[in-house]
């Protein structure tokens, strides 16, 4: 069973002092660490591409793998809304090539937001023992400081950029239980590109998700025959910590064991969920933790990973 | 098994005389026949989006498949390089609004070209059986009007617009059989979108199809332990009449088995494959045909299909 063997990440070193930016909208500091929740916001050089974060966050991915060679990735997927070139082609074709990947590597992008870890982990597992592959790579990067107006006081205070790199393989550590997905188009407009420039609607969509996301889990858990008592973590998307907070307490049970950890890093779309496994699931004593990203589209996915 | 159940397509009606068009760059029909190989390139209306192109080849899919029901729906897979809303948020969000299906569908974008199909079918199968689903839409709809020069000559002779969509589910009549994959990102620049506007090197392109496709096919007969004998028909992506001709020629055995229909739709990027499918395949009574898709990226994608 192919499952999640290890993840590494690349967070630029360069940013924005949240605190400062938020004076500048005469946001206090316990608004900025209370309900964005992050004091120090990454961003990407302004010469780097979408595809050198993922470059950065593989290589890294490589070097603590040491037995994982690069001839032996059988496929790569590049989860981006944000790639390289006006998206044609496709971020992961270049990544192959930056990497220096074999040409018998099988290589797209999927295109999904804060939501696209949860599916791109059942993707690429699925399209590998689909087509019969060994080793995949699951990259997500989605620089949003290529389309955030530093004036728009709704999205300047809460994105950093951030890629992370999965290996999926056999015998993980960590296998992919039962998934659920949903999606709703009707709420496209409250998160969207316009002429270059990312507009949010941040009241619907902190709506949606308050709505949206404890249910999902209940039912998620429901399906399972599991119950709350028996998830050791939930690592839910980290839009900003207002949202984190609420979620956690509308699931009514046990709010603590809901990770946030996004000081640092801000909402980094569909890396935060695999930031959050890499530091905190992968080597610990857990046996069985939840999943939730939510976003654009609208869309969201929740699922169970467990030790195998 | 997860499989081939049904295609249906929208080709538009309005579109350019390409005999006229070639006049224009003193192109004689010898050569738009014969070498171009469409006369006639379907044109979207400049109102109609690249969601509405999905939504009529979907609404005609489930007009002629009274069975399948909008509410089964589970997963919605849309593969384009030129989709709605600058790429933020995804075109299925808005298909899966436009169409009705419910909110608990799975929805998200490939970002391939040309090879789109063969990775779609690998993609929604294995996201389907990694996930437990049961009826999947995969749709393609690559309107490259939105993105070639009508003066560039190298370009507007060639791409039509289309949409596909392929019901994939159980109790299919074709099954998925053995697939290779292929990547060269150092090819990259040959097929590129740069300021809004397409650029093709087809020189390269076309050297690089007839250097990579026969082979590749070779390959995976030879990995299937079948010969040329075993396949009914090739349905290669039909990229030019010159390309698919060569190829075939290349390819050393039974050029006639090498399908070749795109006079009145020129190339359709990622639908071509499945417009050869619907239109020959299904209801044939061919038992195995091999696929291959190859462009942007470069990307390229072999695949057997069998009837189950």
């Amino acid at each position: 069973m192919i499952g999640i063997k290890s993840i590494a990440s690349y967070v630029p070193v360069a940013g924005v002092d949240n605190y400062a930016q938020g004076a500048k909208f005469g946001k206090d500091e316990e608004f900025i660490l209370g309900k964005i929740g992050s004091t120090f916001l990454p961003r990407k050089d302004a010469g780097q591409e979408t595809s050198d974060l993922c470059v950065e966050a593989a290589n890294t991915l490589f070097a603590n793998n040491p037995q994982l060679k690069r001839d032996s990735i059988d496929v790569l997927i590049v989860v981006t809304q944000n790639g390289d070139e006006e998206g044609l082609p496709h971020t992961a074709a270049i990544v192959q090539d930056k990497l220096g990947l074999s040409t018998n590597v099988a290589a797209f992008d999927i295109s999904l937001g804060c939501s696209g870890y949860v599916y791109g982990i059942y993707a690429i597992k699925g399209f590998m023992e689909a087509a019969g592959l060994k080793n995949g790579l699951l990259i997500t990067a989605d620089p949003y400081s290529k389309i955030v107006d530093q004036e728009d006081r709704n999205t300047t205070m809460l994105f950093g950029d951030a890629a992370t790199a999965t290996w999926m393989g056999e015998d993980a550590e960590w296998q992919l239980g039962k998934a659920k997905f949903g999606t709703d188009g009707s709420g496209a407009p409250h998160l969207k590109v316009s002429n270059g420039v990312f507009f949010m609607n941040g009241r619907q969509v902190f709506n949606f998700a308050l709505l949206k996301v404890p249910a999902h889990l209940h039912e998620l858990l429901a399906e399972s025959d599991l119950t709350p008592d028996d998830i050791d973590a939930f690592c839910i998307h980290q839009g900003s910590a207002a949202i984190v907070d609420a979620v956690a307490r509308r699931f009514e049970d046990k709010p603590e064991k809901f990770l946030k950890d996004m000081v640092e890093t801000g909402n980094t779309v569909s890396s935060s969920i695999p930031l959050l496994i890499e530091k905190h699931v992968l080597g610990s004593s857990w046996k069985r933790v939840a999943l939730s990203g939510f976003g654009v589209g609208l869309s969201w996915g929740s699922a169970i990973i467990y030790k195998g």
